[in-house]
């Protein structure tokens, strides 16, 4: 890194996030999925793992069966590959739960896993289930493709999470050491492989060893990966022609597959494998922040306009595309067939979390918000045992919800984030404290020493009335920061019953609340949530003359269950009034949007004509985009015709 | 086949083609293209296929070389392994010019292919250059997914083709001693192999080897084949397990994928590889012909309902799917991503052609001629060496015709059309002479014994005014059958300056213009073409709010080098004026469209927003689809929205 990409930024004071265990939600919506994460997902997936094989698998001295699950990728990869990722992200969701509910047998399943991770582990300190027990020969020989790096970071992940939540040390032991075998054998000395992973991970992973070990080598090591990530002569280049092969029949063409077509500080257009990317840029969030990197804040910058203002479906979805599971060039953003991976718009909510913290700037905790209630939220049924891969904005009825997948990625990606949700929350500074997202219940925080509760009463995101009762141990000052939503038009704000006019005080998308707090000031934000009319730039064309529907942070849809016309028939009049209410039994209660409709009517069967369709009086009804396909199957639609 | 599956038909008189020998183009269009096909095309691909190692490879007893062009289906099958086709089809091709073009070196040629191939034959009569030279174990042991009856097929015609343009019967002798080992091989008898091709084909291929011999073995053997199709137990399953596969590992999980998912004469809905179904398709239509079936009529026709109903392209072309190359569910045309196989189109002008010399009636001429112009055509540049493989009906300027293709079926597909389009036009019967295409230029035919010469004066496609001169030898009664296109609102007709009114003598889409013809009457057709738009039926979701716009045949699209906005933000006025005029120097000479238009202007950069785009008066310009993808590239767009 040379010295002048190395400044310090310009921008506030650094927050650090109020960590979830010090979060509790009291509300109907996120206390619900936590529970069903903890009772049912958790255990769900363990079950999965054990039934697949995945447990078993990490038996390495056993010899190695016929792949269950065979992926496509020319033969060069399986599923079985990433089998210790899927474990650590298991590990990390489950320990999230023990944090806040112990259970002793979790734990012990834990333990269980962690023993049979620590008998394969070599004595050098690597360890992969999959190298070890079927191609120890290949070790390290293809980190373009074979994601040993990526499921190292998925146990690092699952360690800290693990460490953190029981203060047991015994999955800390074996991933510091592997940590250690491979800051060894990568890097820019004499004898190491000058290599970085094909899909990033590892590298956020080890900004969260270095947070909990303090041990700045595993930074160093982060910003190794992510400095070295695209430089020339390539890595990807030279490992392939080590293994004889030519770096030109790369099953992806372009490196831009992995974000290593160029180096990333250069780069200014996301593009690639979608969760590669958002893993990639939350790593680079974090080094920008822990080095003060102004190169690499410029850079996350860049990629967060071009991300936002040309790739993002309205869900928070990303990554239009089922070839590459990512992005391809600017406004394609397919309905239909969108990919939108949940595990990319989980991706999402991480660096834009990152963002929120590093740049203290609303935009992104509304971007946070968008993915977390839409395009994330949607891959997990409300039983939590059913998940979404890809997330379409419209569907003729035959998309669905499984119980497993080759790839199962996505399980327990959304499941760690619920389980961890109240980290999300809150953050400070010093002399701040920064509210982000709305949801009754509590937290417990320090300002500057000085101890802080906060309660929310709201019923948000249903209702756009909050009010926060803060608490500080004795009266102090500080800046309580209240992120006023993006997609609000009006919000009023009151101390203690007197209104606070907010012009003033916005700062960054925030109200910016300066005083000197009392234990039990009361604090009310009344956001208004209309039902709104969003309308795509131009440029977009699968959304040409279409409208969508939103109500606070919710995107809604039309499903073919709650409406009496053809979903894909439907059009919304310009003017007509749209109507909210919230439905208590619907999906867990839920506000339902409503109004009048067009239906088209066909002039005849033909497929063409030279008459347009005629149309009937109908009406609509819409439900939040994250619970569709929980009823009757049938079609589902984002965006409406608009007449 | 059961007893109450075969009955006469009740249609009209069965019509012959006019075969292309007999029909000289004098028109701007075809004349041309024939030309660039004879000149450009047919040596240009000989040319790749030398350059490649196509013919090369005829040579069995050389050891094989690394597969130069890997396909994907994990590694069951190669490009390598439907090279006989791509030599069966270019014979086919070259011999269609021949026949109207005599050309010593060319023949020349072909004979030394066909020597190539004469040497490979084994002493039973099979030949494949692919399986025995590299495979000679895995001969007939999968039907399902490589292709020898499909190449067998594709030399079959080829072989057809050679021996008609030239009497030769080196390739023919060849393809006889195929055929024979192939009928000698399947069948039901006690010792045959009850198989069929994943890939239809053989079965058309072994009509017109009968048509040629007049051996109706041949005929019966493409009757097994379409009858055995699908019936249970199924050959691929019981061939799987022969392999030591499991069928349900079959790559495209369906059998839908290639027709065989029940017995032919009981399906309703098109499915699967859109070629294959074309073929398949074009072969019942043949057999329904030859032996007066009912059941396969009426398959074609449920099937013919279902394609043009819900399935198909306003371009003519079909299969939305890359993924199966095929077709997916009702109404699922997305434009920007449409395969649109090249090859499909090609097909079903086959198919159409076929059910048009069939039923009598002009919606299966119309269809035709809807392909024939549009999603067939585009697959061929004007210079003859360029190639789509899809036709996608927008594009956001990324999307260009090929020199050559890991799959290079469309190139001969299209050559062999074009080369023997005047196949298309003309057709008899006892007493009648009909018309089903218009093109300047003549054909001489027959009809009861009595020579008749046509001559078509007309600036058709670009104007609809068509003068016919009909010279029986001596005046003679029979009915003159002139096709009334389904696109037209407005025809007027006289004959030898007497107008005839239309209402009376329609029949089917045919004007049926019965009278005493004697030598130099003369017919006026004039077909009102004004330019019109075409909206599809709302259940096509990708064209909902769209217009598109044809003249006469000719679907139009507008591309980003004639217009000033960008193509993907105008929209056209729902009654602005549409004016045409026919540009000599533009793609060969062409009618053009233009008018006013809107062009959306973004209210800002931001992706979403809640106010809608505006707009400013613009003009646009639309070329025939067929024509794209010639000059500048750039965006390009066939359903424009309209408000």
């Amino acid at each position: 890194m040379s010295a002048d990409t190395v400044a310090r930024t310009s921008r506030g004071a650094r927050h650090r996030a109020v960590p979830f265990t010090a979060v509790a939600f009291h509300d109907k919506l996120w206390a619900r999925r936590q529970r069903v994460v903890r009772e049912r997902t958790v255990p769900f997936l363990y079950g999965q793992m054990e039934k697949i094989g995945t447990i078993e698998a990490l038996d390495v001295t056993k010899p190695p069966g016929p792949l269950a699950f065979p992926y496509k990728n020319n033969g060069t990869s399986t599923s079985v590959m990433y089998w210790d990722s899927d474990i650590g992200k298991w590990i990390e969701s489950a320990s999230y739960t023990l944090a806040t509910h112990p259970d002793a047998k979790l734990s012990a399943l834990i333990d269980d896993v962690v023993a049979r991770i620590a008998k394969a582990q070599r004595p050098d300190g690597y360890f992969n289930s999959f190298f070890q027990r079927r191609e120890p020969g290949k070790i390290w020989s293809n980190l373009r493709d074979w994601h040993e790096l990526y499921c190292a970071g998925h146990l690092i992940e699952g360690a800290v999470a693990h460490a953190r939540a029981t203060g047991k040390d015994n999955l800390l032991g074996i991933v510091t050491r592997y940590a250690d075998h491979i800051e060894r054998l990568f890097g820019r000395g004499a004898n190491q492989k000058r290599g970085y992973c094909g899909h990033e991970e590892i590298e956020l992973a080890l900004v969260k060893l270095y947070h909990l070990t303090s041990e700045r080598r595993y930074l160093e090591l982060a910003h190794y990966f992510i400095d070295e990530r695209g430089r020339q002569p390539h890595y990807f280049d030279l490992e392939a022609r080590a293994r004889g092969a030519n770096p030109v029949d790369f099953w992806h063409k372009t490196y831009e597959y992995n974000q290593s077509h160029m180096p990333v500080r250069e780069q200014d257009r996301v593009t690639g494998h979608a969760v590669r990317a958002m893993y990639l840029y939350s790593a680079m969030a974090d080094l920008a922040s822990e080095y003060s990197d102004d190169g690499l804040l410029q850079a996350c910058r860049r990629l967060w306009a071009d991300l936002t203002g040309k790739r993002l479906y309205v869900t928070g979805g990303l990554g239009p595309a089922a070839g590459n599971e990512g992005f391809t060039t600017d406004y394609d953003l397919p309905n239909e067939t969108a990919y939108a991976e949940t595990c990319a718009a989980v991706g999402l909510v991480f660096w834009a979390h990152r963002m929120a913290l590093l740049e203290g700037d609303a935009r992104y905790a509304d971007v946070m918000e968008q993915a977390l209630f839409n395009g994330a939220l949607s891959g997990l049924s409300l039983d939590g045992e059913r998940y979404f891969y890809d997330n379409p904005l419209a569907s003729r009825g035959n998309h669905h919800r499984w119980i497993w997948h080759r790839c199962p990625c996505c399980p327990p990606n959304i499941a760690r984030l619920v389980a961890s949700l109240g980290s999300y929350l809150y953050s400070t500074a010093p002399g701040e404290l920064a509210v982000h997202l709305y949801a009754e219940g509590e937290a417990r925080t320090e300002v500057d020493g000085i101890r802080v509760k906060l309660a929310q009463t709201t019923g948000y995101p249903w209702d756009g009335a909050v009010a926060l009762r803060v608490t500080p141990d004795r009266a102090a000052e500080f800046a309580l920061r209240l992120r006023i939503p993006g997609w609000c038009r009006a919000a009023r704000l009151s101390v203690n019953g007197e209104t606070v006019a907010l012009d003033g005080i916005l700062d960054r998308g925030y109200a910016h609340l300066k005083r000197v707090w009392k234990p039990g000031d009361q604090v009310s934000l009344a956001l208004e949530m209309p039902p709104e009319r969003i309308y795509a730039h131009p440029d977009v064309r699968a959304d040409q003359g279409r409208v969508a529907l939103k109500r606070g942070p919710m995107v809604y849809c039309l499903e073919a269950v709650d409406n009496e016309a053809p979903v894909q028939r439907l059009v919304l009049p310009r003017d007509g009034a749209i109507e909210a209410h919230f439905d208590a039994t619907l999906l867990g209660g839920c506000a339902v949007l409503s109004g009048s409709a067009l239906a088209q009517e066909p002039p005849s069967d033909a497929l063409y004509g030279t008459r347009r369709s005629g149309t009937a009086a109908a009406r609509f009804r819409a439900v939040p985009y994250h619970l569709w396909d929980h009823r009757d199957p049938g079609e589902m639609a984002v965006w409406l015709p608009e007449a």
